[in-house]
């Protein structure tokens, strides 16, 4: 047997990470069968266990996944703009492109649905949310530090205050609300966790 | 036969949306079968149909109660107050008494589930909620009147973006979430719509 690359590893990984985001965003967590599992991934199941052991396993990495990549926006531009993008995709459908926010959404539900009704998985997710937590505060406070927020408030405040109105929009685009009266909403968020020039 | 008094009805209508409410809270709205809307209520099925005709009735009234009572509420002290109120009870069970928050909120949680998942549903509650909405308005548009609102932002905007933070403490409530963190982040939200001192 040929000795298979960790790149082709890596590669077939990704294919099974963006197929399935795709349906787990499309059906649920209970509705993304092995079936539409293969069908999205274009893997037989036999590939996909393979690589993530099984489906509860591959929806937490793909959960932590798109955390990881949410804490990149976030490290770059702030959790706010993790909110904006969230705003591109209204209608909370999924995209053709799989690396598109509005699969972070459709993840992102399905997340805040097994917390509120899995106390196992609540467990197993804590671990693996910190690095957006962390990612938020160490923004904050680099922000600080170049004098671009607010000092008043600690800075783990302002990180609950953030993370609380980005549960707020995931909710609101959920509930198929229009999106497009938030971004109004957002600039007041983004000001009242910034430094307010004196005189 | 006996001529019911409205008194009469009215009771009834109230025993019965209490002890829905529970019942709701408790299992979901599916969870929420016709024989443990008897036992929560104490009602025969016969009865409870007889005052709000189907299973899906009862829950939109029961909504609608709800949404009028935080109405109440905020007409009062506000939307930030409604959601302190929420914070009362973190576990987000059910208390004793029918009357608590907490069973606001599992309503509210069945509300925001059914609005995803079910676009008739979301049609017939978009004509239910305008009250709560309406309540925030006018309440913001009292308290600029009276100075202690901040008027550079519409008031629009203002409640717009109290109802994502609303979103939010349901949403981190509902996955468990410990609520302990909270109360600094809602005077931020607070400040944050008030009117600043200048100098």
């Amino acid at each position: 047997m040929p000795r298979v690359s960790q790149d082709h590893l890596d590669a077939r990984r990704r294919q099974i990470l963006d197929g399935s985001r795709s349906c787990f965003a499309r059906f649920g967590y209970e509705g993304a069968t092995v079936r539409r599992l293969e069908e999205a991934t274009g893997l037989s199941r036999g590939a996909i266990f393979h690589h993530f052991g099984d489906k509860e396993s591959l929806f937490l990495a793909l959960a932590e996944d798109d955390a990881s990549r949410m804490a990149d926006v976030v490290a770059e531009q702030g959790l706010v703009q993790v909110m904006r993008n969230l705003l591109v995709r209204p209608d909370g459908q999924r995209a053709a492109d799989g690396e598109h926010p509005a699969d972070w959404l459709g993840t992102r539900l399905e997340v805040s649905r097994r917390l509120r009704t899995d106390p196992d998985f609540r467990a197993r997710w804590a671990k693996r949310s910190e690095r957006l937590t962390m990612a938020t505060r160490d923004r904050l406070r680099r922000q600080r530090a170049v004098g671009k927020l607010r000092d008043d408030v600690p800075v783990e405040v302002l990180a609950a205050y953030l993370e609380l109105v980005l549960e707020g929009v995931v909710s609101h685009l959920a509930m198929g609300l229009p999106a497009d009266d938030l971004d109004p909403a957002l600039d007041l968020v983004e000001e009242s966790v910034r430094r307010h020039r004196r005189g």
